[in-house]
């Protein structure tokens, strides 16, 4: 049986201050840094370990995983860091703050954008200075490969087109992995596992720095999937809240 | 021409304590973790980048890298962590206290040992705890790779090995390197890069954290080398001491 954990960044400044992010570079807020140091004594209380680390290459995922790393005592393990494993980009909404936007497009708008699976915000133009296609660290991109802006659908291809070329023979070689990423990641991969419609994954929620295990059998169905806590696992429909560690 | 940086860990707890370290995995002191911090600030302060980033599998050389690319916001940059490039495998040695080994062994034996280049210590025997063949960062290693004691020159051959079949090549394609290691691996690639006798390496010392840049021309041979301070080059000859940053 194959064990899996998928983690949410702990809390970035622009979720404090309520800002529309995808792919902008935005570092972790001081609780952010805490989440991550519990969900790696939560890691560590549960008995896990790892043979091998995936992240985007965004700081807010890459820290929380250095810090779960550390807190677990697993600096050495190998981290592979890709932009397939990125937030979702959200277009020219990125930087906006979410109450402002809601006052110029209307809330139903914003409800679209942001809940809907294949409506895409408006796109940055190429003039944009949001538009990083020259930023070092995507260099590897393909021409057209960097987003103008994505739905949920676009964000969940590339997800998987990793997931399947890149990770799942690392799963079938019996290692044990670790991913630390985003919301719209982590949904995406959530909706391919369980196979959720459309409407199922729009009202699913991914707390930041929880552990969220899915238990694979040896062909990478889903047995059963559940958050970590302290006290072991969180029994179903209980979304866990942050617990305060001493 | 090619510019490539070499740094030594900040101080570990057993640098502190006056401890061999060897291959054990000791953290980072307080002061190792500023002088990072510092490290990471000169390399930003005199406008390096880097494209990819080696280390050793132990934490103190680990943690220093990452403290710098987050310093020099660079967190996406890929790092591999290889044995290859661990400190010198002190052999029985390992977490004993210089001076109480002065004491049992002799001030001239001691002296031998770690300024030698083809003595080595005693060896660890295969049932020590020490010896951590079966832990799973080392599954890589072959059989008999697993050191039970080296002198500098053994340290040299591996860490070589990884230089010339790793870096060299994407050195070639023109990546800036950085590597965050160890003393005696440092001291290893200096001899090679300098050509350096045996006389001329057993007085070489390594300061900790303090970037060390050799320019290399298009063949790989050096032109030139200096410590970096916040305000650029070191004057040759004068091996710096720890600047505090406000």
């Amino acid at each position: 049986m194959i064990k899996i954990v998928l983690l949410r960044h702990g809390q970035s400044v622009w979720n404090l201050e309520n800002r529309f992010t995808g792919w902008t570079d935005v570092d972790m807020s001081d609780k952010g840094l805490q989440e991550a140091r519990e969900a790696g004594q939560i890691l560590k209380a549960n008995g896990y370990t790892f043979d091998v680390a995936y992240t985007s290459v965004l700081k807010r995922a890459i820290r929380t995983l250095w810090i779960i790393l550390h807190e677990m005592d697993l600096a050495w393990v190998p981290v592979y860091k890709t932009w397939h494993l990125n937030e979702r980009h959200y277009g020219a909404l990125q930087g906006l703050n979410k109450d402002e936007t809601i006052k110029k497009y209307g809330e139903e708008q914003v409800h679209i954008w942001r809940r809907s699976t294949n409506v895409r915000p408006p796109a940055l133009t190429k003039d944009d200075p949001r538009y990083e296609v020259s930023d070092p660290r995507y260099k590897y991109l393909k021409e057209g490969e960097f987003p103008l802006t994505e739905c949920l659908e676009d964000t969940g291809k590339r997800v998987l087109t990793y997931w399947h070329e890149e990770i799942v023979p690392v799963l079938k070689k019996g290692e044990k992995v670790i991913i630390s990423s985003h919301g719209n990641t982590i949904r995406s991969l959530v909706k391919y596992f369980d196979n959720l419609s459309d409407d199922g994954v729009v009202t699913l929620n991914i707390p930041t720095s929880i552990p969220l295990v899915y238990e694979l059998d040896d062909n990478l169905k889903p047995i059963r999937h559940y958050y970590l806590s302290m006290d072991g696992e969180v029994p179903e429909g209980e979304i866990p809240k942050h617990i305060t560690l001493s």
